[in-house]
């Protein structure tokens, strides 16, 4: 099971291409993309918890009633939310996309994000859409990681590889982050191909369970976006006799799918909006691990805890009352807590009280782009993680200015 | 009914001090202040939700239980949380203070504020507490005021008064705010005096319904602190026949005590960390008041819509999104969203959807430091206000560095 250099095109089956179609400004960055695998997939999806939900989470949900797809549109600049047109938008760019290829609509998948509230130049998509199928290929998959980026700072792709029954596997994952991003499923725009032969019953659950322990543990603001969308589409096509039962073949699988996952998931967090830092919050010790999620998500959602680690300053009473304010009862005597990252390990509270340490090396402990906050909570065998960054001057530079 | 220029000391029987005893580095900052009432006070007292409590609460909930008092001693520059012998040196300044004041150290409330996890050093203030007992007078209101202080740029002080049965009554309060303060119940840390002679149950029943409507509503970051406090002490000194019952005495004591404590709440709101605006929430149209409280509260809390203040950005899609992921169950199409300030109204949202605005004058709207963010769910009657302030750089400023 190993690493490398691929793409969303790495699993068998899919091309890409992005296109610069007229939805942004800035006429140098993509804002349209494709995925696509003609010899269809199953598929499954996960989606935002807010009420109010754009427009291509409706379409979509429709569409993978049956678990089968073929495409994904998905365009930045826009989040076609809170339109009054929008439905209906949504299911052109799908009918657009259907045309295009020779598909059925209802196998498209159909995804936006940008700006809320204001209306979607369906013009321009549609006119994009035929340049977008011609340029269909394997180098397409940059473009489409290009294309469903907003405020991120570098594209997110990871891929990975292993070997069943003799054949190899791949799972590729590409997302979109950056503001906006509390996702409560499945996290802004996050979408999975892999050849995998296996069931869809399977499938869903691997992947619900991998964005359960990943993507949702991510937290950049606390806001849960109104588009957020993770789906993953198998092709099937690398030859591994179909999963169909939870055996050894499915736990590979899901290590490597959670692997792809919290690999991405970190990326995301860490390019959180004029972050400077990924913050990891890793909670052992709690009576159970609902409570272990809730305590560590309510630590890396601190805007104090995140503004002391963009100021290097390890002050740990914001992290005891974070946790003190999660909701969740403990006994406050038995927690204790430590900064860990490259340049070392500080403890910093032990019996929920101040132990000595020294202020120069804690600065150095802090002085890291990655920093894990550990806890233990000292009452049970809970555990889990949660990943988020640090707030910055640029956090609100990037938000006090978002559509102008 | 009317606001006047007057003090936490102006209600007849109240005297108060405050000095710097070396808790601090600047020594030209109060850091310990004492308000006092010999003939002694019923008094009502709301606490932190916060599971981690700093040890003065646990203190002062037990000096409390017979809701009688004569004095409060508050310290700025620590919190005296987290600490193991935190308990022993709150008995400690209630103990001081009793001595030097010929009292039982059962009628003194004691509050603390500042960093948390760090040993209070305790001979700073016992070495301090002679001095602030000897320099009691009317004059001193404005001193305790200015010693509650931690990172507020201003005092907060107000003060009111209104006739009963041809008596004069005042209410006064003061306040420290700033940061860490998203209070469940109280907040930061807040005193009110009066001298109207009420009974036990009436005045606790006044408070807990005046602090639930004002200092309940405000959000400056979303952390819940470990300390706060908010306390009435009543002297009964006024002459006015006791209340006894929810008559037009009472009445008036609430309207009068709202009008404080809603007074002081935009205070503490406006002078949050490193804010430029005050941002109220004027929530209407909910199913029910309690949906309501969520709702507005959800709006000011979100770093995206405090961002966008900051940078005059009308961008009402993060209002719909705020609201849709409270937990509220509502119909977008129903919600309606406008700014209001001192430079006009501009209706941004009606339907759930777009409406024209002209961005520039708009633009001039949110170029006010109070903001109000009017929200009609269109769905029933529940109403409700809150207060939060914008998210600037000096925010982050502040809290990354608050402890050096």
């Amino acid at each position: 099971m190993e690493f490398f250099n691929g793409s969303i095109t790495s699993p068998k089956g899919f091309l890409a291409s992005g296109v610069y179609c007229g939805l942004r400004m800035n006429k140098t960055k993509k804002d349209l993309g494709l995925i696509y695998c003609k010899e269809g997939c199953i598929s499954a999806a996960l989606y935002t918890t807010n009420v109010v939900k754009g427009a291509p989470i409706a379409v979509t949900q429709k569409h993978l009633e049956n678990n089968m797809a073929k495409a994904v549109i998905v365009n930045s600049g826009n989040a076609n939310t809170c339109n009054a047109d929008g439905f209906e938008k949504a299911v052109k760019m799908c009918t657009a996309v259907a045309k295009e290829l020779n598909i059925n609509a209802s196998d498209v998948i159909v995804a936006s994000t940008g700006v809320i509230g204001q209306p979607l130049n369906i013009g321009a998509i549609e006119s994009g859409i035929p340049l977008l199928a011609s340029s269909l290929s394997k180098e397409g998959g940059r473009d489409v990681a290009e294309a469903i980026m907003t405020t991120d700072t570098c594209k997110k792709e990871l891929a990975i590889k292993f070997e069943l029954d003799g054949k190899e596997i791949i799972i590729s994952a590409i997302a979109k982050g950056s503001g906006m991003i509390n996702p409560n499923m499945a996290t802004l725009l996050s979408f999975v191909t892999t050849d995998i032969n296996i069931s869809k019953p399977l499938l869903e659950k691997a992947f619900r369970d991998a964005v359960e322990n990943s993507l949702n543990r991510v937290s950049v603001d606390g806001d849960t976006s109104t588009n957020d969308m993770a789906v993953i589409m198998a092709s099937g096509l690398s030859g591994n006799n179909i999963i169909e039962a939870e055996n050894e073949g499915y736990k590979l699988f899901y290590e490597a799918l959670m692997l792809i996952m919290s690999g991405i998931s970190k990326m995301v967090a860490k390019d959180g909006e004029g972050a400077t830092k990924l913050i990891i919050c890793e909670l052992t010790g709690a009576v159970d691990t609902e409570s272990a999620k809730i305590l560590s998500k309510s630590v890396i959602m601190s805007n104090l805890v995140k503004a002391a680690m963009f100021g290097k300053d390890a002050n740990w009473g914001r992290i005891l009352c974070a946790l003190g304010y999660s909701g969740v009862m403990f006994d406050e005597t038995k927690v204790g807590a430590s900064f860990v990252s490259k340049n070392g390990r500080v403890d910093v509270c032990k019996n929920g009280a101040s132990v000595d340490f020294d202020e120069e090396y804690a600065l150095a402990v802090l002085d890291a782009d990655e920093i894990t906050i550990v806890v233990d909570m000292g009452s049970g065998a809970g555990r889990a993680f949660a990943y988020g960054c640090d707030l910055t001057y640029d956090y609100v530079k990037i938000n006090g200015s978002y559509r102008t």
